[in-house]
């Protein structure tokens, strides 16, 4: 941490502050510039978290030197980290498609998703029991029937099945059916959501916040591992902006930011962040183009008659066409894609 | 519901739009424009919630023409809501301040801090005892025991007391402690826990997200109210957008807009708004000017030693002297502090 | 400049670094953490405004220590500046209205708006006659006779008036008819404008861009006053946000943010920062609570025939009430109106 | 356009709706609901561009049924507008690529940047004589003295010259020596300067603000080409979000919508987009798969000295090895480069 001082600090102003920042573990070393003085902490920066530096008299701004996470910083890992879903690795050489609807509307709906989605390529089949809506007058899934739906379909299709956790009292149900949990985003900063599914190993589908900054989506998964669940998939799908062309803003630079940042595999959800079905298709174009792991992505029998999210969920031969033209995108990137 | 279609749309894309809408229970209504035909549907606009519209061929755009929320909207009550705290009555003529730590660090603090806030005319006593943290690696709050604290000191100062509940879990234990639950900006769509606390009837401070809409914030508060708890508190505590100069953008225009769409009081909170001590004061001014019916004020005995918000947290003179000059603009505005 | 290196930086990338900045003047103050080495750069740090320094190997992030404004700085003036409008001073004690209509639309319109916008306590007339227009459809106003329509206008009410130059071919023309200079929220960053009218003693209404942050408004200011112009008034007048409640999103803690970086006066535009009639009150009200110097209001005398912005616009009616109630709040704010 | 009325709108406030959108030359449909009275206003929507129909009493919503932009609306031109540049055309077949510095340094460093693009692939050379700066003690540009280099180094590699001009009163000296006149972000809705740039034949590359809507966009566009140009390029080059990982946000999506709305060719710029040199490569093909004509890339002899941009500039080294990586993700899109 580097504390730059107020303009005409006084020494005891200076003598305090160092005292303070020692007090709590640290060293600190004064440099003095021409206009103003500059102290550097030397040290563990974790334990200066949350202390109020700037309530500190003199104190004029702060900048952290270490980044606030260390699990999911890639110093901490030297591989990129590879999580098994099915018979295929999320953060593998295999580029990685997660397919199916919104909502479980029903077992036929469902196992025909399932079905159409395999026979074009995806490796895993979503689908929500529990729905978080905006508005309490719409359709909130069908929860525990959803999730037998759900293992239904898997016995039939073999599909591993990722399907969405909101409430900390229904971690253990989900995690019975689920082979990887989704954190929406809307509860991306619901921390004891997080701490509840860090106690368990089942992979997690960590989804940005609509206003996390990239660095809160980090501490969100270091939330997750720092209780001990290593298994944590970051998934860019749009934050909020003015831009009202598009349901949210698909942050297509975050990936390869996030690839420079940790080892943890990074997918994208072109459904959400366009919003739109006609934007599918470039926006996973364009997220593998920049390095993604994988892809989630909406698909419904009949997207017109979808309980949510319809207008972003493409038909099976919309998605087939998909699965079909993404393979050359794979190769120019250096992955595979059903290899 | 109004359907706009696109250009060249076919009778038969016309008829498949009607019949689909008024398969749902409404009436449809066309108008041929010299460009673009419209679609009026009339009748419960509810029931079009969720509905995939723009998956239809032909749909161009849709416009809603009804609010999406009901008990929350002005419409629904012809009065202003008041919501008792203590001996006061936010949503009335006066002014209601709460103020407080962030967190509850300790009895003895916290018997301070309630001493010094109660004498210079607060109203009702904030601190928490589960806290949101962005890292996992910062202090989370005393749990249980900062109830217990909580409790202690409203018995020897008769503050009501105000605290977060953050899981659906603890919505009894922290109700069965607090006169008042506070829903944090970071779970305002955490839908489950609306449910849960709209169970209740102890009423509930609902803040604002920090991507929320003002729709979305009214949409939370009717997730409450449509359990059966009318007692909502909507509180104003800046969004995030991409000014750096405070900690959140204050949506100051907030207040004087939800005035105006519903029947429910509204507070501001200019520590978390602001960011620093510095701007609480005329933050606060100016929410009051603009019609907020109260405060949430961050205190603290010693702002640089708390063990989270300190750089935002006035001391004990300070939120004095905020009293001390917030009377004259209560009373320009047509309202009473401490009358 | 406080320049953090990388995990694992070299002692040649260390040396090379250090010779960099040498070179342009400053020197260096290694500062060897546990994890990371800082280099402190002392001297000038202007000479590094735009240098890449990035993009030397090795390093990892950039802190400035002085901000990049001089002459627009709290630390140049020891007061407040106080800029003659007319009879009265932006800046000073008093509290400063200009009112107007959007655009100068004919001679009689503005006329009477100016009668009844004086009679209302107004102390300077807005008009436009060159109007920057998000369409090339609509009216961009009448140009000089625009301009000769204001003069004629200041002939019969003594208002001084504020009108906007968008060109800088027309910077010599509109400061030859204006008392002050408005540059308006798109061309807050056009720096041939800025230099133009820098070149001039007139005073200068500068409104923030709609993505501008308070330290790029600070160096547009500096742009005019670097060059001379040190009359220098800035507007905050809402910025682009998610939020759709509201035309814009009225930044008012920008407004005290400003004043303790500034010596320049700070003004608010309720008009445009809300876009909404019902708005202007609550928002200027808020404003002066805040510790603007002024406001820059919309008034017109049919708004909803006006060219441009009637939606926002006050009649003279609701002038009269506006400035009839700001008295209390200004002087609750310790100011006076119409002292 | 259409308009909802309030709840509990009169008789006589309907009548006056009608007949002020009447007097205005198109014909109403009013459409009775349960909750709501709608009024459709069939004709020419641009009669009701700027006309404030909020400020009507009664009028509770208005939405626009058509595009407020017409020549570049993909209604207007069936086919996708190609403008030639050098022996290529943009919007063709062919990816096209600018590179070259920020700014204008020497003819000895353009030269040799020029001679590396051109044998790494690129189609033409970009570099600023005038530059923007948001500091006015930044390094502005070499003004005529950087033209007549340009000019040069054109002469010498035959790459065309893409420059930017800042002032209307540049405007024919820039077009002079320019291939492509290019409008910066910051001037994106300096309305007088797209005028001037219409009056002219030649191509323009029109930046996007960083605040702008994709329908502000098009909406500068439209007064380039009002004036007479059609020849206009466009360019995504990121927003200002809350974003603090990259320099602006990167609209990915926008590069799909607009081809959706517009027959004019869309480019991206990855450098200002991310600003960080290690994302230029991952942009440029995410740029690429999600549908754009081309790219304009900062490259720079030695990015670590350059006056402006360096942190966002490539070597010669990292170019080449851009555009040799290119062609892949081209062809994956269905496009060739250097073909």
């Amino acid at each position: 941490m580097i504390i730059v001082t107020k303009h005409g600090v006084t020494q005891d102003e200076l003598d305090h502050i160092r005292e303070r920042v020692e007090s709590l573990g640290l060293r600190t070393h004064v440099s003095q510039g021409e206009h103003r003085t500059v102290i550097g902490c030397v040290g563990d920066e974790t334990r200066l978290e949350g202390v109020s530096l700037l309530s500190i008299p003199g104190v004029d701004t702060v900048h952290p030197v270490m980044r606030p996470y260390k699990l999911a910083s890639l110093d901490f890992a030297a591989e990129p980290t590879r999580i098994p879903l099915g018979g295929v690795q999320v953060g593998g050489e295999e580029i990685v498609v997660i397919a199916g609807p919104c909502s479980v509307e029903g077992r036929d709906m469902l196992e025909a998703t399932a079905k159409a989605a395999k026979a074009a390529g995806a490796h895993a089949l979503r689908g929500g029991a529990f729905k978080p809506r905006t508005s309490p007058y719409s359709f909130r899934g069908l929860g525990e029937e959803g999730l037998e739906i759900l293992k239904d379909v898997r016995a039939v299709t073999g599909l591993p099945i990722v399907t969405e956790v909101m409430d900390t009292r229904q971690v253990d149900l989900v995690a019975s059916y689920a082979d990887m949990l989704q954190i929406g985003a809307r509860n991306m900063q619901n921390y004891n959501l997080l701490t509840e599914v860090g106690r368990l190993r089942r992979p997690v589908l960590l989804k940005r916040g609509m206003s996390a900054t990239v660095e809160d989506l980090l501490l969100a998964a270091e939330y997750v591992m720092s209780q001990g669940n290593p298994n944590v998939i970051l998934c860019e799908r749009g934050i909020r902006t003015f831009g009202t062309a598009t349901r949210n803003t698909f942050d297509l630079a975050a990936i390869p930011v996030l690839k420079r940042e940790t080892h943890l595999p990074v997918i994208a959800d072109p459904s959400h962040a366009g919003g739109r079905r006609d934007l599918v298709a470039p926006l996973s174009y364009a997220a593998i183009a920049a390095g993604a792991d994988g892809l989630i992505v909406e698909v419904h029998p009949e997207p017109e008659t979808a309980t949510s999210d319809g207008d972003q969920s493409l038909d099976f031969e919309e998605f087939e066409a998909l699965m079909a033209s993404l393979g050359t995108f794979a190769a120019a990137a250096g992955r595979t894609l059903n290899g």
